[in-house]
């Protein structure tokens, strides 16, 4: 495949912010007239959102972590086919909400299967189209926990991932740590723990210096 | 895992007689009395059984041939880890309907993604697990695709592997051989052109000649 856009992914805990980073970084790229698309897995795709339904059922508490990892990359690899390498090919930026990094760190390194192997299924997966850049948001474990808790105070859907212990959520922050410190080029991480507008503001400052 | 059953699988094209087969060498095991488990993925496991009806949904024209690789791995590691594990540390004999080698050739080698890749993706699902013996039925695939349409013709329902073309499964009963080949210790070809009771009869013969 010949691409021509820019391929960008969030990465980082759930509470950081990706969301509303998302959504601002969008706005910068509208007022620019940069054409983009915005996309989390599944989304909206079919059989991505059926493999997600697999994944995320409580009730599928018997679940092994292996399975886990492939049923993630099979709803990956469904959405770059149909979602991303399509805008890719049209020229446009592609902000991903998660990809490769959140598989790495969550189950390779949180559930202990192993980051290589986790990876080299993710590859399988993605073929080349790795991201060119992936915004990191930065913030201690313990941090992102209490803003999910007071999220979820607030009516947020609560869901498998949610259920970890403090200790998982610290190793996967340390894996997204270390992905960080071994490709600095594609990764840029972001200071997640001031507000939502100096976290929006940090990262459009490391997405304006990759548009074309 | 510590094993102390013995590992069989059944493998061939569609039409070849395995089903037959299986439940030929079942009864022969029962009249030994031998305690074995027949299964085939997905095997009444609900996760299993939620990720096949996603394969095999005749309206999911658009799934990419990784997805559906990356499906067949996560149906078969839950199936493995909540089926085959616990009646191999029985100490039983499990008979598998399907397993690795049918992914390498079907998906592999008969879609094209590469039977390296496909395998090691199974590697990450499997584990150590690997079949002490593989029954292979072997039958031209002119005489496999003969019969299912005779078999068709009695109400069997089609899938979308059954609509591939004569030359897909040309190419998957090549690779079939290669790993036969390869794999001379754990593979046992066995000439299924014969009548049930031929093939059935050689297929015990090989599984005897195993058992502790």
């Amino acid at each position: 495949m010949k691409k021509s856009g820019l391929f960008v992914t969030l990465e980082g805990p759930d509470g950081a912010g990706k969301t509303s980073v998302m959504s601002r970084l969008e706005s910068r790229l509208k007022e620019k007239g940069i054409r983009y698309t915005a996309t989390r897995e599944p989304g909206g795709i079919r059989i991505s959102e059926m493999i997600r339904e697999i994944i995320l059922d409580p009730s599928n508490t018997e679940m092994d972590a292996r399975t886990e990892a492939l049923l993630y990359a099979a709803a990956r690899r469904q959405h770059l086919v149909q979602v991303i390498e399509p805008a890719l090919q049209e020229g446009r930026v592609v902000l991903c909400d998660r990809f490769i990094d959140s598989s790495i760190a969550y189950q390779g390194a949180g559930r202990g299967i192993g980051t290589e192997d986790v990876r080299e299924i993710n590859r399988f997966a993605i073929g080349n189209v790795m991201p060119e850049l992936t915004l990191l948001l930065d913030l201690p474990a313990e941090e992102g926990l209490a803003r999910i808790e007071r999220n979820r105070d607030k009516g947020r859907e609560v869901n498998r991932l949610d259920a970890e212990s403090l200790a998982f959520h610290r190793t996967v922050q340390k894996e997204y740590a270390a992905i960080a410190e071994n490709e600095p080029d594609r990764v840029i991480r972001i200071d997640a723990s001031g507000t939502l507008e100096e976290t929006a503001e940090k990262a459009w400052t490391a997405l304006k210096s990759r548009l074309p």
